[in-house]
């Protein structure tokens, strides 16, 4: 298997040689893990390798999983609402993060307790700045949709060396016009990375 | 494989029944299951299931990896720093927690966004208030060594509801004498599942 992974293709004449036996002698094990699946052989090309590292395996199961099964509920603010208010929402729903809004939950900026610890250490009134002034806009935002996997939302996340996305639905992909349904977070990755290792069914 | 692994231990007799074939018919394919290792077969007991399930082998790999291999550098500030001190290092590190050291840094506390923000939206001036005051103290904080598993350092950020463990050196249990040599945060950990999902080399 070590030999036939590190130098496939490659025929049973020369794995035989390299494990000083003959070729009968390694025939029928050729045939077992050619027939479970672990190795395939074509005439004239020799044996390959076929089984799936680990991995290839975590790759396909986190490409399996998808954003809306995952995501945690949405944390909002208004558009109209203070730098103060943020703060305290952040408390309330104790996240890092909130989704700032315009009518009918439509995404209009995000701030996260980094933007707001700029306005602390400023000279403004946290109480008299708003939101608006202080968040990233729209088309800024990085967001993802429910039907996304796991996967592209964390590398989503790692590439654009941020906290937490939006989950949004499009209602109408030309202008731009979400409608924030959840977040999906590093929290939610490293729940997922847990509930993974716990050996639970997922 | 199905049937065995759903309801092993399990005879072939029982098999053979289930699929409508003889046993005569049954048994050479029995038997390259077997020897694949897919299968364990057990004199008066049956055949039951030895193969790994995808979520297994995940939870493998992640207790093979170490802290030490993925975490990221230390950010520390001193004990006799300020709330603003605090904040202007957060930015200049680009992190959301730091460890609060004494001499040859000793872990003495540890100071989040979260605790900064709490300063600010109180009456105190930022750059008086020393972090020793708004810190979680030792030994009150949940640390992690080198030595321990991706998946325990993962488990302790959710469990604990945390962003970041500082990764120490233990000087002296006793006394809980912790050297700060790095840290492991929601962002390694969605790091290592982009990289895991990447298929790339682990």
């Amino acid at each position: 298997m070590e030999i036939v992974r590190k130098e496939g293709p490659i025929t049973g004449e020369q794995i035989a040689d390299r494990l000083h036996l003959t070729r009968a002698t390694l025939r029928p094990d050729m045939a077992i893990l050619t027939m479970a699946g672990f190795l395939e052989a074509r005439p004239r090309v020799g044996y390959f390798y076929a089984g799936k590292k680990n991995d290839e395996i975590f790759g396909e199961q986190l490409r399996k999983m998808h954003v809306k099964d995952y995501k945690a509920v949405p944390a909002v603010i208004a558009e109209t609402a203070t730098v103060y208010d943020a703060i305290v929402t952040m408390f309330v729903e104790d996240c890092g993060t909130l989704s700032v809004v315009k009518e009918h939950g439509i995404l209009s900026g995000v701030i996260s307790r980094k933007d707001l610890l700029k306005v602390a250490i400023g000279k403004q009134e946290l109480d008299t700045v708003p939101v608006s002034l202080v968040m990233t806009r729209m088309p800024n935002i990085v967001t993802v949709t429910g039907e996304e996997t796991v996967y592209e939302a964390a590398r989503k996340l790692v590439e654009n060396a941020i906290d937490s996305l939006p989950v949004v639905k499009v209602i109408d992909a030309l202008t731009k016009k979400f409608e924030v349904v959840g977040r999906f977070t590093k929290t939610t990755v490293t729940k997922i990375l847990v509930e993974l290792g716990s050996n639970r069914d997922i």
